[in-house]
């Protein structure tokens, strides 16, 4: 394994390549091969980009059928026959059938870029500046995005510029079980001298990714829209992580049937990993004059057919939610036997999730890591996430095989026990 | 041509498809075909993103033979096989031969992503907030890429977030021939009262894109290095429309033998279209802690495959910059004969440019407006940049035939008499 | 009473010539007198500038020996037998029977030049940039204070600057009695994810006066000063309105046995009236380099003598601390009753405070309006705080003498009554 | 002389006594004195506060009148008779004889208040929210205000918090003389892409005071006001230390026959050295809601006493104008001989001022200090300004004895001739 040029030439930020410091070379369905022929379980799946696997081969084909007829790669905002397909496939398979009237930008290719087009958008519709976001959130690290991202780790490194116009609540459970965290907003929102600006938007995950797979129920979520109606602040639901499908609903708000007035996508939207976004928006608020916000690859053609093929192959009909459903039930029991385990040697721990969106709270950041570390030395890459880094995570692909998926979950189980017992020598 | 469900779907903010308002289907070199069947020769060229035209055959050969072995095709900041390739080529083709000594980092796949990560690192390796733009600069529409552009359209559409931690400077030639654009920054940075707080970084382009092919003298560069050096500024270039051979040179910079401590790269970097960026930084300054800058699409493994192949392709020797050159001169004649005409018409006009990044400034947006209509209308893709978008840009890809050169270039030259006739009339 | 030029030449922004319609001409002890030659019962008190009523005779006899002498009346921050005498009189007759110690700043006239220094020495001091301030915080309308402040009505006026550099966190009972607000804090500061970047320091008033006399308990204050201690955060008691005697001590975090790192006095620190304020800090916090915080009125030599005297009047024994322990109690007493009374008549109203810094809350901003417009009727000068004006507040002199506080408080009572009757028909 | 309670409890922030390090105990006309009984004529004036000299007897009666009519010392905001007799005063003796129709508010005692108010309502007003300042222009330091200043000491004192909301034009002449500094900010005005955000309003000194005495000439001052009507933007002359005659006008900004839409006042306003200011602002911009600017100082009636005093005294007719004049000239013609003097022996230096706010640029803030030293320890007080405090400045009281200011100047130039002789050993 040579990796001599990236310790000479790749900048100190890199980070997974720390915990996993093989070189990749291929990948399919939910396994990826390093460069020594190991083969890896993939519970990470570009950090949930990868919802339907690696080089899935219907979404492959849809691409190499298109460079073959010379179709266009990138193409900014112009018109093209795949901006058409993608468009119509997306009204026709996504939207229509779920009663949903969206204009959509594609902003380009990052939800950074769709978060800063969203809550930009928010701005300009209401005249409002104060965009509230919650603990725990993330919503990306470019400037305006970055506003809303709770993480200090991202925040204090913006060179000495303090993050303005955003406001943070407390997430759904973020007081403890029983307590009223839209309870507290609400007063403040009512009281004219709580210091809470009145917000332009509330921007929220229906389940937090890298907060720690945290889960807002269906309750808080009705609750959170019927303020948002009652105060006149838009309702934008981040659907970068938690949406395509990933809960066991294309849009994760779909659990709470909620209507929110902007949705932002990316991530697995394009299905085979290809860069893609987008803002969807109630029509009434597109208030975007021509041009007033672009980017050079806001219309790269790969990914609209990537993901019209990813639209038209899993979304048609609900058996792709039902595989979720089902396997994320499976991961949830698995998990569950193991806090249960953890439970019985004194260590508090916890599972939570929505669909295959998992983890498993062990309660402390050192001892998740040498979890990750040791499923991965067993052949299972999969990360933690959570303001201390104490919840393992399960993002694997939606389309991984119930035995990967097995597989999978048996290297977890080994390695919590390995670990256990090394973490309580230490 | 089917756009009803451009009419429904899409949000206001669409612009080229205002200019150019047809379904483009396919492209190959520096042609577009439409779905009638219609061919354009590109003067666009996505913006300056494809340098080496559409669907490049040896690009896409590498990206189907990578696709073919399941190469990774989203691989976060892990280590692959691609990005290795990419790294060693990008050292022993483009930084050694240059003597320039760079890390490397690859903070997403957007122009705007390799700015704001740029610049937020020359303020963590300063301590200083303030960034040094300048007038008629463009680098980016998220917030902290916006706040070192010029253009009102854009700053005005933040929804009453005012921009902070940036100063614009005149531009080279800004106030005039001869003016001394670098004496009035200087006058300010030597003056503890004059309102300017100490810069941590100056970002500049050599010659502005979408700010109206304004080009930077060798000698201005030069001094702006000195007064960089002098103060204890960093120096960065962004050269993410004017690098990648767009000017003549890889980077161009080297047409003033500087060296930036920071350089952005995207566009072209990728070669084929698809969406990529790097940023070059002096290895000292590279101050990040692992994952304080992230993104989903840092690890788009596609973009590195046809990057590391465009690299191959065009940079082993230096027949593209000669290339480059001659048709740049061939550019630049027409154009000056066309403001010779225009001239002769009582309208100012003149040509500008380095390399095939050049204009032709009629003054009048207006005008330029009619004539990329009418150019259109007449099979020639081309745009207008500048402040009033004065300026009929030239961004062929630097490969075009001859014939097609020659071909667009009367094509501007039928519109522009057509227009002016009208213009008159008007 | 003419009032035209007032109609012609004042700006809109006048406030309490709408509440107290009349031309005052006089004022003496805690009463004022009109044009006319009513006279006032004044418990509003210059909004607790007036702790020792008007025009003090041994106050104003130090001004008028100082003037007779030709003192300095403006020194800028030169030193004078003023300000030698004021420091030596805080020093000996305040700090030190205290056991504290403090280096003193004389910032300019204003509390908002204190809350705009104090802050910055503690950005300085630490170089983090947060501040946490509190629900239904008042710390003065200067950019930099406006932006601890709470208040809407203050917030939206900056003219679309949204304010940054603060948090805000729920003031003690701000979430109903027995809600944790402090842990609530203190879960936001341990979670590097929460969105609160780490405070340079917390800013509190002990009792919001415009707030609406809300009274931090000892137990939270304490709480609060332990919650600092622990994270390394400053805390600055913002003692403005409730300093100076107003609860029964001169300092009013006295009660608590805390100990400020920093501390703020304006209002009635100069005893008669006099614009002046100081900030005090531990002396290694004094980071300051000459001269980076001025203001032309920083030596204002006439503030200093009168405040020299009110400390050698009032603060040599405890006789005064007493004396507003005795009236205060009175007071709660009389409000108490009238809540009850208002209680017994369907409306929901209750009594708070500390020494004489006390409101009647009647739940309602309209009844609280019609009160005090009665109680004026009356010949009673009297305001109301709160995000809402919903609590009637008493600032009275601390020396009114008791028949005068009684004849208020008689009037308060029949303003009520009368009040509420039509208030019930309306 | 007793300065140990400095050394301990004075905050490292004092400027002035490190300059002049004696104990001032009281002061007369243009005199001060020590507590050693020496006496020091006084061009330093409270920085432009005391135009009328210390303590004169005409504002001193008119406020020991007032205070033994037991007067309105603390009004807040409400009607007093001290307040009405300010507005006729001034209504009838500046504004009405000079043709300028203005609203007045009262918001504070500081000039930096004045600042805040001015520029806030010019954005409320506009609904923009840029503000455009000058190189060396001073306007407070309050967080709002200090983003107006150019000086870095102040500027980088924030803690962290970069300054928004303002641009920063060349001053008139700071490019050289015969330089077109407004054609610049023309330039930038009309060039959609220069970066410079349409501004809500200009805020200009007409003299420079702390910048080092710059003076803008009629024809730019001129030149600026045509360019703020054809944009639109507000014009804010901040005349708080040029204002209230130090310039021969009352408002400096009639030499150049302008109307400002908004004046900001205080230093000399109210004549005795007690901190007042007012805005003046054109009827139609006064946007104000009631109470949405506040502040505890803004009823200062003891101000409000002696600045209408300082109106009938001085301003009734033109004798002061005529004296400043005179004077003026008096101090141009001596510092224009100190500066031939110096070129004389090589050191370049010239003289500039309008009125009696003058200077004598030495070119070296070293010298500048040394002679300022120098004439300290022979009896005069004069201090340097500029942005490397290379101008010894005069400030005298208008109405200073003509054997004082002669006695001034001789120390002056006495101190220049022996300070050089010691620069030049140096």
């Amino acid at each position: 394994m040579q990796t001599a040029i990236f310790d000479k030439m790749e900048s100190e930020v890199r980070t997974y390549s720390r915990s996993f410091p093989v070189v990749f070379t291929a990948a399919r369905e939910a396994r990826l091969t390093d460069e020594q022929g190991h083969e890896y379980i993939d519970f990470l799946a570009g950090a949930g980009t990868l919802n339907y696997g690696h080089n899935h081969p219907a979404l492959k084909q849809a691409l190499l059928e298109y460079l073959a007829g010379d179709g266009i790669v990138h193409g900014l905002d112009m018109w093209t026959r795949a901006k058409r397909d993608y468009l119509e496939t997306l009204e026709y398979t996504i939207l229509k059938p779920r009663n949903l009237e969206y204009k959509v930008h594609l902003p380009g290719p990052t939800g950074a870029n769709a978060v800063e087009a969203a809550i930009r958008l928010a701005r300009l519709a209401t005249g409002r500046h104060n965009i509230v976001s919650f603990t725990n959130g993330f919503h990306g690290v470019t400037m305006g995005a970055l506003a809303c991202t709770g993480n200090r780790k991202f925040r204090e490194a913006t060179g000495g510029i303090p993050l303005q116009g955003t406001s943070f609540m407390p997430f759904d459970g973020y007081l403890g079980d029983g307590s009223d965290t839209l309870g507290y907003f609400a007063k403040l929102l009512s009281d004219a001298s709580s210091g809470l600006d009145l917000p332009a938007a509330v921007i929220v995950e229906t389940v937090q990714g890298e907060g720690g797979i945290n889960v807002a129920s269906v309750a808080w979520l009705q609750q959170l829209e019927r303020l948002c109606r009652q105060h006149g602040i838009l309702l934008i639901v981040d659907d970068i992580q938690a949406g395509c499908g990933r809960t066991g609903k294309f849009f994760s708000f779909e659990h709470a049937a909620i209507t929110p007035d902007i949705v932002t996508n990316s991530k697995s939207l394009s299905g085979l990993g290809l860069p893609f976004s987008q803002v969807l928006m109630r029509p009434e608020l597109d208030q975007w004059k021509p041009g007033q916000y672009n980017g050079t690859f806001r219309g790269f053609g790969l990914a609209m057919v990537t993901a019209t093929a990813a639209l038209r192959t899993f979304w048609r009909d609900n058996t792709l939610e039902q595989e979720v459903q089902r396997k994320g039930e499976r991961v949830a029991e698995h998990m569950q036997r193991m806090a249960a385990w953890l439970n019985g040697q004194g260590i508090a721990a916890s599972e939570r999730g929505r669909g295959l969106m998992r983890g498993l709270d062990v309660g402390d950041g050192a001892l998740a890591g040498r979890i990750t570390s040791e499923a991965f030395r067993q052949g299972l890459v999969i990360e933690t996430s959570g303001h201390a880094g104490q919840v393992v995570k399960c993002l694997c692909p939606l389309t991984i095989s119930d035995d990967d998926l097995l597989a999978g979950l048996e290297i977890l189980e080994v390695s919590i026990k390995k670990s256990v017992a090394l973490h309580s020598v230490a």
